[in-house]
Parts: structure tokens; sequence; C-alpha cells
């Protein structure tokens, strides 16, 4: 079996780690030659022609070579769908489509160009501006009217949504094999700073309505692969989709200490093997390592609290994701105070904190 | 942290696996190219200088190169102790060690040469005759008198031992920690065809005293590391000893199911981490791929009944371990029935009644 991954940062990293030990070639795509996924995935010599002799092609994030997608998936190869990946290029076809299918979102319009966007926000009272493409880990949005001056002069169409005040933020990240089955992993809270996830922990009660939203995302392009949905609980008590990824996603990282990770159910579902559904899980955290160098690294206290995955970037840039860590537990109260400390460990005392916020305030 | 295994088969590979989610220089010795754990891990570019460079030396089986072992030893970098590596040197000397620490083990004498050994074999009435080294996987050991043409002419020493009468076998896999940390994994059923482990499950229960035993034994020479120890449960009772494994071990295969496998905590403790406690544990079967290529395997039946690890080597030839399945299951009945059904699968059909005999009878 050949398997291709577009992308080959720690997502095909981690994937490649899970294939391991069943025989599948395993080859990524990605113009850097210190790609953290080279230290396990093979480089093919021809990008293109790796499509062609590949069973499967799949990717690690959304911003692929658009042409190895669309020719993989003309050969009937690209697993999801490409419908998936397009509308995933823009922000407003994402909510265009969760409107179509009757998943519930943030309240949005869309804006023609600033000057409308601007508007619309001032009927508003609060809200987000966002860039349709491009933006993610928080970038590309914009708080109005806090950030009134950054908004101004943004080129093209825009996505202004309605505030919400949240009462917190969690995810689904689930797996449909070809022949429709669906596998749901237990659903992750998850705290962000400045839209970046430091650390999230599962399982966490939802209410029982978001499953049903995620089947409908799943059935509306016969998906196949893992998925992250990501939700807004408001503090009125809707449930709203904030986004999804057509992928393996960080909300989902924690899965690695079960028996069948949502690495290794991607892969399998890619290649049309059968999920596995996991056994036994503990509640589990998980912690971001963020612009944390190996040399500032206190690897020896972490692996004492859980275990440290490091995905061996060349450079450690601030707000970069460098590695994480896992914890399992007794419960989740437990994982959580050891993710707090977790946390003091890698980042000093002050970080505590300021992770406990969910998201910044307009 | 650098570690450094003397040996490059399926168990370097494993080790290495089970070592990628944290920073360590992994290097392999092995004087073969084509060594499966190449695949994960790095070959030195001098063989004895990796030993000066390296935090921590290990090995994965017991022929490894003295001079290597020995240089680790001296610069106190080999874990476990080099005393083990010798004492496996003998078939004798194990037997002996064992009887020096009050270790039950089956009843054996010395012989200095092959007459000998038959003349006590003939008094045992019913004897294994060994060759005290070089044997592995069932070989260099005969039975008396089935087998008597094939101990005549055996040069040197060689180890007789009575002919009990076996139960069942099983095995115990455990790890100590530097500090004196005791972990024992669950205790696993073993079936043996001709000498080689073919399928196994664990839990599985045994008399307490083994615990005893096996405590015995990591003390006697400050283990470190993971380390096997094989019973023999004889039809009167007794509890024997067979044979250490100062290693991790086929028997232990299973434990890779667990959230802390007897590969990730060989490599915890060689390099001084905490061990970690697996927790939940489901009933989990082993089933050896022997002999059987890549062409012949049937991998995506394989796969729904469990996990297969596939241990890349060069060429299938008869009894090679090529790769093994991990099934686990709600039961272990259920496992059993799942193992048997995988060994029909990798075998055919008469497989099944072979391997439910534990041992060829004299």
């Amino acid at each position: 079996m050949r398997l291709y991954v577009l992308g080959g940062g720690q997502l095909a990293l981690m994937m490649c780690w899970e294939s391991q030990r069943i025989p599948v070639h395993f080859s990524v795509y990605d113009p850097d030659p210190s790609a953290p996924a080279y230290r396990c995935a093979k480089r093919p010599s021809d990008p293109l022609e790796e499509v062609d002799k590949a069973d499967a092609v799949t990717f690690e994030f959304e911003n692929v070579d658009i042409s190895l997608a669309e020719r993989a998936e003309k050969l009937g190869k690209l697993r999801p769908p490409l419908a998936y990946l397009k509308v995933k290029k823009s922000r407003i076809e994402e909510r265009a489509l969760m409107d179509s299918i009757g998943v519930p979102t943030v309240p949005w319009r869309r804006a023609a160009n600033w000057e409308e966007a601007i508007k619309i926000a001032e009927s508003m009272g609060r809200a987000y501006v966002k860039v349709p493409t491009g933006g993610y880990d928080g970038k590309g949005q914009y708080i109005y009217p806090h950030e009134a001056a950054l908004i101004r002069g943004l080129a093209g169409e825009l996505l202004v949504e309605e505030y919400v005040d949240i009462r917190r933020e969690f995810s689904i990240v689930a797996a449909r094999a070809e022949n429709g089955d669906v596998y749901f992993y237990p659903p992750a809270e998850n705290f962000y700073v400045h839209g970046i996830l430091v650390w999230n922990y599962a399982p966490t009660k939802v209410p029982e309505e978001v499953y049903e939203h995620v089947h409908r995302i799943l059935e509306w392009g016969k998906y196949v692969g893992v998925i992250a949905v990501e939700f807004f609980e408001a503090r009125d008590g809707r449930v709203l989709v904030n986004e999804i990824a057509p992928r393996v996603h960080n909300t989902g990282h924690w899965t690695l200490e079960t028996d069948a990770s949502q690495f290794e159910n991607h892969v399998r579902a890619v290649l049309g093997l059968p999920l596995r559904r996991p056994r036994a899980m503990a509640p589990t955290a998980m912690v971001n390592i963020l612009g944390v160098g190996l040399g500032r690294l206190p690897l020896a206290e972490l692996e004492r609290l859980g275990r440290v995955y490091w995905y061996y970037k060349a450079e450690a840039r601030p707000r970069r994701k460098m590695g994480h860590l896992n914890i399992t537990a007794g419960s989740v109260e437990e994982a959580a105070a050891r993710a707090r400390e977790a946390l003091r460990l890698i980042y000093g005392a002050d970080f505590p904190k300021l992770v406990m916020r969910s998201r910044p305030s307009p």
C-alpha cells in the first residue's frame, strides 16, 4: 500500500509514526526539505508522479498544492474528497455550507468590502471581521470596534460575525470510513490564547445535538478520514459550529493515548481499512509546547507528568507548535491539574492565569 | 539524549518506534546493513566511538558484540548490567545462578561430555540434553531417548535436564528502574511449536510466588530495563523458571496495546526516565507471523482482527519472525478465539491443532 500525504508538518509526522507498524509506503509532499514529516516519511522524486503511484492521497492542512489534490481527486484517490478542501478555501463558503445543511453557526453576513464590513459590524454592535482566506491560528480575524483600525483597508470580500458571548469551546473529532461507518472520539474542551490552542482535555459532556451536526457535515460530501468540528457553547445555551477541519487536528492529539488514535484511524480510513474503535480510555489532557526549543524543554519533568511528543522542527519561533504533552489520569480534574503543572513547567508561573481564559474578549 | 542499541533486529526496531515521540538520538549496532532497525534508527559511523558518545547502551539480544558491551559497562553506560549478559552466555551458568539465588528450575546436571550426558539422561529416564551456548528458539536441545542419535558426538560440556511433564508455559515481563522501582506486566500464557513461540495471551493467573522469583533475579545484579522470565508449570504443580531473557521479549509484544509497552519502559529505564505504569489494559492475544512474506500476508483481514506489526525483514525464511498481530478483546476467551482465526488466516486450516500443543513431548 502506498499513501501520499500533502503537507509535511507535525500532523503528517504523527500519521507516519502511527503507520510504521504496517507495511505502508508513506510519502509526503512538502517543498521544505526540513519539514518534520521527512524524519519518518519518504520524499518522492516527482511530486506529481507520486499521485499516480499512490493508492490513496490525503492532506494534513487545507492550503495544499491544489494541482496535486485535483489530480488525486480525478484519479479517485483523494480522501477526504476535494469538496471539503474547496469549502475550506473560504470562511464564507464554509459558513454558507453550514447554513445549507442546517448546521448552526455564529450569525454571519457577507460583506463586499471593508466599508460594508464595518457598517454590518456596527449594526451588530460587537463583531468579528474575518478575512475569508488564508487565516488560521487566530490570524486574519479582527474584533470590532476594538480593532476597527486594522479592518480599514482590508482587501476584497469579508466575513462579519456577530459577537457571541462564549461559555466554552469544544470539539468533536470523528472518523468516517468509505463504507459509511462513523466513529466519534469523546468531545474535548479546548483552551485558546489569542486564537492558538494551548491545552485541552477529554472527555467533556456536550449536548447530544452536536453529533447530528457532525453527521450532516460528514454525509454532505461522503467524507472519508478524520475530521474535527469546533464548537462554541454560548452563554445563552446555543451550540454553534465555529469551523471544521477536514483532517487530523490539534484538539485530537490526546487520542494518541487511546489504542486507536485519530492518526491511525485517518490512515486506516483513507487506505480503505476498517476503523478501530478505541477500548478503555483514560481522562486525558493535552498541553501544546509553543515556541520552546529543546534546550529549554524540561523533558524529564514533563515525562513524569505524561508523554511528550516532539515534532523536531528546525527552529523554535514564538507561537510555533514545537511539540505537545499528553497526560492520562484517573479523572479529568486530575488531568487538568497536571496540565496546569505542565504549563508552569513549560512557560513559567504566570501562564496558567492566561490560558484559563478561553478567548480574548472584544 | 543518546541511546545506542546493540543489535538491529525487530526488538530494536520496536524500541525505536516507541522512542520516536521523544527527542532521543537512537542508534543501532548491527553488521547487517539490511537489519530491520535501520528503517528507524541511525547507523553510527564508528561503532566503538558511539559507545563513548551515548548516554546509555543497551542490547536487544544476548549474542551481542561483547567488546562493545564491555566498553559500555566500563563507562557505566550498559543497562541492563553486563553480569546478566555473561550469565546468558551459558545455559549452565544460568541454571547455576538460579540455584544460587533460590529460584527453582527444572532439575538439572552438568555433563562434561556427550557420553556422560547420555549416562545422566539414562538415569533420569526421559531428559533434555542441551548445548550450553548459542541455542535459541528451540535450537541446540535434544530429547533423550528420542533424539539420542543427535546427542552422540556433541562437543564439550552439556546441560542435562529432567523431563518434566508440563501443564503450561507462561512468562512475566517486568521492568526495573535505576531507583529500584519495579513494574510487572500481567503474566502471559505462551504456546510454542518446536521451541518457537507461535502465540500467547495475557493476562493469565499464575501462583503468587513467581513475582518473588522475578524479584530475586532483578535484585541479584541490580537490573535496569525490561526482563522476561519464562516459567513452566508442571502437571505436579511445581512452578519452574525455564529461562530468563535480559531484554524486551517476544512474549511481551502484546504490551504494545497498553499505554506503556515493554519497549517504551525499557527505553525509559535505560535512559533514567521514570517507568510508566500502564492504565486500563484489555485482554490481548499476540500471534507471531513466521516465515510468511508480504505477498502472502492477508493484511486487510488481519487488520480486522487486530493490529499487525511488520518487521520489514529483507527475506521470508521458514520459522523467521516476520511480524506479529496483537488482538485486544473483551475477554481472553474472545482474544484467543480471534487468535485462532488469525492462525488460520496466516497458516491455513491445519495449523491451530498444531499450535495448541504447547511443547513437543519426548
